[in-house]
């Protein structure tokens, strides 16, 4: 389905209700200081399935339900989550296959995030079974506005599971002729060559992480479990609600997934957008965050994508966490707006008690009220978006284009040789991409495989490869 | 029972007749050493469970019938050790379950030395087994006048036992209420909500280091298992030898156990101290050193502590192993006595001939005779100390006090954001330490659970959390 | 058997035809450059098992056939390998014993090249199998020059039968005597007595790297099982062609193998020689080179050696990797032969289109053809070598030695104490030969069993352990 804008720049962000389901009355106040921040949209339930199916079969919708509720009743659209980016306690207890296995060959136990194997069987089921349950329940629900699917995919699992899905991916890419992978991976040296698909197993420190054909085989076909796995989160999302958009949060230029190729999959691209101000070169970091919005807006051919984290104040994951100066956060808003946003939303609404984010800022701090200086400048810039209304939907044509292909990146990770210490090619685009940015230069960020013709230039930097077709693309 | 100071300070260290057990005649040349070096205490037997049970049930008493008899002939005392720090090879090799799982799930092989589980019944009815062999054995003899038990624990244990042991920990912390728990550790953030006691694990790399709560728990687990297993090794010693005083020496302010809890369970404080006088920064380390000294002081309630080890000489552990400039080990003498400590103990007595600490200072070198200047400088200090014995068993009253808390250390190591870089709450002590020592200002270093009443001025670094009841008692 | 020189130096390099086998049309131009190269040396078959023994015992000789004839009718001799440093996929599949185990304990998967146990049988049988049936094939043929056994034996093994290896090496070298063995490792320490010969495991972090002799031990164990393997792989070699030498080659001063003991089961030393001109202190890297190429001369008592390896352009291994300036290569080639090589070979004849070498520096660079700087310089050495023929086989005579021993080299790195960050035993050796080199005085490298007689000087750098009878040697 195609994405329509709002008649608005959505203004919101994470709310995670179900960590204080203890304390329903705090929800109360969450609608009353949304107000005051001029918020017009929550995603809720992103890592709720604990709450949601306590045990297996047994469901408890009802916190949410009042909760999307509240929203609609307050004016707030709800960005519904589905719940796969972690599982609950009891479900790696019973189905251990759920959890991912590491290179060492040994399986994970509960705990963290993404922590899913993406070829399980069991845990593909489980989830196509808790996003059918949601889909169902709030399919006529008017706070639904769109689907937030899992969150922030990444990572890799070396299971047995995932050793054969490999090998299957292989064989459909190479046409069941292990000869044609044997000579385009140039196995005969170090009498590499296979004589069975069941003699490759994935690239890791106890196997070879010397194949540079084999790892960048492997770099793709993660890749592709994970838009795998998407999809089959799809498939009851797509049946019981068409209508309602689909997209997943992407972060910056995470190199573990071709996002030009998950992008193809989302109704709208989204992003979680955390410059490093702390680094003290702003107009250094706001060049690295324009570059990602262009990346981002480039994916869908210039259509508005959504900026869906930010944070209004610290995070917590970066070695020094400080707090921006004053209007810094504003100005990375309309940045957003200014490079095709539609959005600009937050993480987190109320910052947790407890947890790895405890001290992740947030719309509302630990002290609970509006009067600081965070609270003060999201609700600033909310009326801010209230006055670009206009901006909404509307698209800027580039005439100029970096060639960045996540494959190209793999590629070049993976060979051995050459100046080992400064082989980076993010940095290399970044370089090319900074002049046009200081000029003003309207640019987009394309892929290998996007259309060159309407473009005036395009800068390919360490073109390692060419893809099929690509140099009669350049050519003409 | 409480401890009585001796009428003089105790001049000694650890003494290992069992290396030389082929050679037994090297006894007599350490007895005719030991009067030249003013010495009138030696810990024995802290590793010498191979020689004193070769094997199972077999047992071999004798070699130390005779060295503690030839100390008490030659007006020494013995501080005689139980040998759980290491186990032998027999024990290890056929009950596995006596060594240490590491985090990646797999169990130690044998090797070095502590790496027993604390929880393991096996080990633990070994070790009751011995220590009673030892009590009954040397109960009576004149020269025993402490017992030593084991040798600076440390480290954890991740085995099924271990596991299993936490969860009984856990339960009994929280009244066996699963609920309480989640609802303490927040674990509604990123579904992390348990619904069954066995689904906790222990926090390690292949499980969850992003819980605060599970890490501090854990902290605390270990802790507390460390000290349950010392109070199996008394339960012999305070049976047979109710009045012979017990210690455990520990080490620097080391972050693993809360060695202010620990101290409770013990007759006298002691610990082994290591300056890293190779800096060069003699008054920074001299002050560090005095703060430590503090510690230990303050965690009897002022009652004088041992200064079990230290070395005549140089280590082996530290990056540089240099000789200190003469002088500075007396020095180093007087500054323990000054702040408390009832004892100038050295590690060791003898350099080994092989194994991992052949090149650690001794009293007395591989040259095996007393003409060099690290002998010279004991036997000089062994002389100064007799003309300070009046000082033995004397007290220092402090006005000051800083608050350290093993718990707020751990608390704040287990959090995520801010300034990664710069979150040292020992440093942060440290620095607040500083200028009451640079002005001769008696200072205490105290826990949250200490009594508050007696100082003039508390200082309370990175006062991260409050302990039940201590809001109160501040405010007092 | 004694290695007669050629009555020329030798040019040439390893020559991976088997990775063409799909293209053998380029052999012919292969040899076409060879020519214009002044190549006249070729080393063949070094990773070659995949395709000579495609499945188990089936076996496929004609592409070798042919290159071994194209060989010599070009006026090029072979020197041929055997195919053991890296092993077929069928291989290590069926017989997963031939694979290495690490000290994590678990056994390595597929892949890189020097992944086997020394100590398996399968493996040993395997590699004597198809070592026969090489030399059975090309006794008579008129290329074959020498045999190259393997390449660059390195690295260790941890499984169950290594294991046992080394408990059975141990008992030889104690007689049997598990008591001796406890006494002089000193294991009186820390309670490391052992009882029973199963109680000694091999050092690694997850046992012990805290025993010295252990460690020391071990390390003599690991060399002497890499020397056992290449013994095997002599067996067919030695009965089917007692006239054809073998060497293997070696690493410079690599530290996993005592290289004077090996040089003594071969009949001419050869090694591979890739100097760090990217560090950019050329006459330091040059002194450095001169050092080792002095080493591997006196393995045999100044007997020419093999420069058996070396780049003509840049390598891929090298955190930066530079193309030398024009001249160097050909500067390095003579440096050889001036330190008494009879050989300059280059890896590799041709740049592979693929693998973890592909950007490896080639003679035949990736365009295929001789006109670029690389190859001419080859050709200029190739001429100039030919105008230095009566080189091949000359001596020189040193009046001057350093003293470097391997066993000295693992005893210094596997003992605790002292300047831990600056304890390097080759450093300091090399310390002592520059100033030497600087003045051009000849200079042997010779270990602790070699013969001192005939030097004036002879320097002894960081002289750790006294070997039996060389005190006695020193003192003459």
């Amino acid at each position: 389905m195609t994405y329509q804008s709002e008649k608005h720049i959505v203004h919101g962000g994470d709310y995670n209700p179900d960590q204080w389901f203890r304390t329903p009355e705090i929800w109360d106040e969450d609608m009353r200081l949304m107000k005051l921040a001029h918020i017009n949209s929550a995603t809720v339930g992103i890592f709720a399935w604990a709450l949601l199916e306590p045990s297996e079969g047994e469901y408890n919708f009802g916190w949410l339900d009042t909760v999307m509720d509240k929203l609609h009743e307050n004016g707030v659209d709800a960005i519904l989550a589905t719940p796969s980016g972690a599982r609950p306690a009891w479900l790696a207890q019973k189905y251990p296959e759920v959890l991912r296995v590491r290179e060492d060959g040994v399986r994970n136990e509960f705990g963290v995030r993404h922590n899913h194997c993406p070829t399980s069987p069991v845990y593909r089921e489980k989830v196509r079974n808790i996003n059918r349950l949601l889909a169902a329940r709030y399919k006529n629900h008017p706070a639904l506005k769109m689907w937030h699917v899992s969150n922030e995919y990444s990572g890799e699992c070396h299971c047995g599971l995932c050793q054969q899905a490999f090998r299957s991916w292989l064989k459909k890419e190479y046409g069941n002729d292990l000869e044609a992978l044997n000579a385009r991976w140039w196995n005969g040296f170090w009498s590499h060559t296979y004589t069975d698909w069941d003699q490759i197993v994935s690239p890791k420190y106890r196997s070879d992480l010397e194949v540079p054909a084999l790892r960048l085989a492997w770099r793709r076909f993660v890749s592709d479990s994970h838009i795998d796995f998407y999809k089959n989160e799809l498939v009851p999302l797509r049946e019981i609600t068409p209508e309602v958009p689909v997209t997943t949060n992407f972060m910056r230029m995470y190199d573990g997934i071709d996002y030009q190729k998950f992008a193809r999959e989302t109704d709208l691209v989204s992003w979680d957008n955390y410059p490093a101000w702390e680094k003290g070169d702003n107009p250094g970091v706001a060049a690295e965050t324009a570059f990602v919005h262009d990346a981002f807006r480039s994916m869908k051919g210039g259509q508005p994508f959504y900026m869906m984290e930010s944070t209004p104040s610290i995070v917590n994951h970066h070695p020094v966490n400080k707090l921006p100066r004053p209007g810094l956060q504003e100005l990375a808003a309309v940045q957003a707006v200014a490079h095709g946003a539609d959005s600009v939303q937050y993480f987190q609404w109320r910052k947790c008690r407890g947890g790895h984010e405890k001290y992740h800022g947030a719309v509302v701090d630990h002290c609970g009220h509006e009067h600081n200086r965070v609270f003060q400048e999201v609700a600033h810039t909310g009326q801010m978006l209230e006055k670009l209304a206009a901006a909404a939907g509307t698209r800027c044509t580039a005439d100029a284009a970096i060639l960045y292909d996540w494959e190209y990146d793999w590629a070049i990770k993976g060979f051995c040789g050459f100046n080992t210490l400064r082989r980076d090619y993010l940095a290399e685009c970044l370089r090319w991409h900074r002049p046009l940015w200081d000029r003003g230069i309207c640019t987009d960020v394309i892929s290998m495989d996007d259309d060159f013709s309407g473009y005036r230039l395009i800068i390919a930097p360490f073109l390692y490869m060419l893809k099929d077709g690509a140099e009669e693309k350049i050519r003409r």
